[in-house]
């Protein structure tokens, strides 16, 4: 078990792509600063919400060395996602995150064919660790995704044992059961990071200290917002912000989360392009009716944007 | 839309049976006396917990006929579950409510057929408000057993226009953003009650002034508590006495929670019996262990048990 | 273990109701006579195209009350469902079925809370051979309906040495390999009904010899066809009458199988009322569209109607 | 739409491994002479039970070109399976199969990100067409893998305007219905190849000409038996030898399907080394075991193996 405290926000950044789909890595940089004028310290990328199962392994190497060049030298940590069906993808992606410096790793289980316990989902992850023997690991759990719904703790128990560098869990997870129970797993050795932003200031009143999210890309200041309110005790300030943050993710999701996400970057002022296959994405009056609420809703002020 | 405002903790209470599986109505009495004693204000009788659908109409009746009498002068008040999948037996059950003066009723959707549409839910919504026209209803929204996932917003949207006693949910549902947004729906003027025990503390940072469950039958304190710390802004309190609420339902969950709980409140002095088929039940053995864990959990104090 | 083949088409009757939605027993005497006339030798009822789950227990008493009266004497052969959530009214129902001599009786698992084990599974069934000990019982598997998915050869392996009186399973799953395994089991002692209409060829090719569907009821000579031209190994016809099958079905899925299926049968004379709630039913434009559709389908004929 | 009739047994194939878990091209060879000793005229690369989901895009690209060295100039043809998360990929795989002159492609959807409409579906596939404008086409539906469940009848519908190449679909799906629909969709215009090994003989009853499956790697002589018995309208010899077939796959299935399968491989002196994980593999006992069965079964006769 390797010591890792992850805290604060961490946002899931989008792979940003030139506007036929290729992948554009030109547009790295801004999102960097974008997320350092924001105040995020990690970026987590190549995940869900990166598109990582939508990119070709070139492209994954491709995109990691890019955000290690862009962030040399910043405050901003990578934390790079290595999760693919292939573990020996996994293996090659795991190794390059060490060579070049990461903070940490994260992968989700292969789930297209899925492991059916704890057991071989360590198996599995020990392909990972030993590839990158350095670097912190964490597991990334989003049961909605892969459809599959192992014990957290349980894998905490046998992965203190068998993962040398396990650090925690990315917990994109519903169950706010469980999380407790991997939060004080080992004493509280492991950094559990909450993943659902749309519920920020629940997880902060169950013990979260880090938190990992896709719209931490584009409302970053809303939650911190959220997290300095919850430090004073000022709920109706939290939320407030939460709902806001409620109504955000609605709107987005009424017209296809992913492309409409996408679509936010772009009216801030970042734009990574569409979303691929078989995402979809706004149509042009669709972009500009959500450029105008999103105004609406106070989150095209220059804090938001660079 | 029928303003009723419910607060604090809700029992899910345990339908009493013979050692034989025979309703034993005998045992009410104690039950009211014990929730009573441990803080408790209000009894959700004949739901989930309350094994409703291993009941027949007539034990049904006889069940809330009986609450009714026990709680007949003393502080606690009563809303009678009356969902079924008969909903000609749920009218029953809901006059019959009326007329003996309950608090208020509440009623999942049919399951073995399921309403396909929000417009079909209030379809069969509609026949129980109509059957009970001076009582507030909840609707009791629990996906994992009914595989029933409707928009609960949507759902309050045509609610407010078409079911005149409407006044809020019973929300079994671990989707916190859909609590948030049937919590701001219409101003705020639905009780949307906190469903899940072991995430209580979540809820109340995210709103919640209600909640219903059963763990509040044997373990209410416990959440008294909870209520109190996050009232006075101490977290750490909350969060220690969830984090023992959390390892209680582990405990239970490990041997079949359904007769796991009935077995404590054996165990605290009030006999509710086993629970019937498909359920299972502890052995001698089993509740031995039970009571030894419960014991050094510190919950078999007088502040718990009659 | 009880020996009792069921063969040919049974038909899983429908629930005759008046245009309110009140029980209408008037109407079983036709549906009997409509069965024979189409050369139908069973009628399973109060099942799931009966809405069973929607009928209280004196409506499934009354229910099966009157079709015994009505068949006494007729070459048609009543098999009685009686499963439910409720164990006790379960019992109660086939304890009334043996009372009126009914040719056997059937029962689904309780689904709301569910058996978790094949043992568990076959406890509850004891409560039913326990009360009927000399009907045969068919166990009701529609994991699609009950979301119990166990395993049927393990049932029948347990089932045959707890249940004295199982004959077999109505067979309402598409996994045909598990149809096979139970088929084989015990050396071919139990029936195992088809329970797939619009795959009824596919079922015979595997070996079936008895099936058991709602289609059964208003198409029934279309299906003897099947079986006669797969008697003689007529491919050809076979599969052309099995596509009108798909294609009947095809169209009444589309506008709400169950209350198409009850608008089928008043088209065809016996008029079974509208379907219950959370069923949905056919307006007078969609009725009358249907009616020509069936008409062109060949479906009208003497040869279909009373 | 490209019409591109498949008939009779379609393998497919496993991914040779060595025991180190690296690709083992050199098994190639002996897989396709086993194929051909067997009576098999076509195998399915990197599918499901070639693990395609655990292979890098370079192995899959090796395994294509080394199977299309083999099969040249014999009677074997090879359908290569292209599908994959990344259409980037998918696209690179459907032009190297084209290049490489295979027989036809196979791609199932992305199914980690997946697509919500059959639109959405056909949006994917015109990637792959276009990609490999000359080779027929067949959509892989497997929704108990991938999760998706969108009607083929109307995907055929779609496709027949928006996909030149469109050839039918490798239908592992147990929706007996859906499969007649396909199959006369267009007036019979596409291949609509069986999927489930274990109920051929009900596929053939349906109308199938064509399977594709994973058992006709190592028992195609019994599944030819079938379609002999079949086709001379003996059915007491087909259904024995399904109940074979039946038997067999529960046998593997019992110790984990894919590794045992492999197993199955290598006792018939085709080494395709183990399954890579998240799939387990057999232990020596495991194997020996196993092999004992099959001989009692009759399947390692000189019919069977090479």
């Amino acid at each position: 078990m390797l010591s890792h405290p992850i805290t604060g926000l961490v946002a899931a950044t989008h792979t940003p792509f030139h506007a036929d789909g290729s992948l554009n890595l030109s547009a790295v940089e801004k999102q960097a600063a974008h997320l350092l004028h924001t105040g995020v310290g990690r970026a987590f990328i190549g995940g869900t919400t990166g598109e990582s199962h939508s990119l070709s392994l070139a492209e994954r190497q491709a995109l990691a060395e890019r955000w290690m060049e862009v962030t040399k030298g910043t405050a901003l940590k990578v934390v790079v996602h290595v999760g693919a069906n292939c573990l020996g993808d996994v293996a090659t992606l795991a190794a390059q995150a060490q060579d070049l410096g990461a903070d940490a790793i994260s992968a989700l289980a292969p789930s297209y064919f899925k492991p059916r316990s704890v057991s071989s989902l360590v198996d599995c992850c020990a392909q990972i660790t030993t590839a990158a023997p350095e670097l912190p690991f964490f597991l990334y759990d989003i049961p909605s995704f892969t459809g599959i719904s192992l014990s957290m703790p349980e894998f905490l128990s046998q992965g203190v044992e068998r993962l040398p560098t396990l650090a925690g869990i990315k917990f994109t997870n519903p169950d706010g059961m469980m999380f407790q129970q991997c939060l004080y797993h080992t004493e509280g050795a492991f950094s559990i990071l909450w993943g659902t932003d749309e519920c920020l200031l629940a997880g902060l009143a169950l013990g979260a200290t880090g938190a990992v999210g896709s719209t931490y890309n584009f409302a970053a200041p809303l939650y911190l917002h959220i997290l300095r309110a919850f430090a004073e005790n000022d709920f109706e300030s939290a939320r407030r912000e939460q709902r806001r943050s409620v109504e955000l993710v609605a709107r987005l999701a009424s017209v296809g989360y992913m492309g409409a996400a996408k679509a936010v970057m772009k009216i801030l002022g970042v734009d990574v392009g569409p979303a691929r296959l078989p995402h979809t994405n706004l149509d042009a009056a669709q972009e500009k009716a959500l450029a105008a609420d999103l105004d609406a809703m106070g989150l095209l002020s220059t804090e938001f944007r660079l």
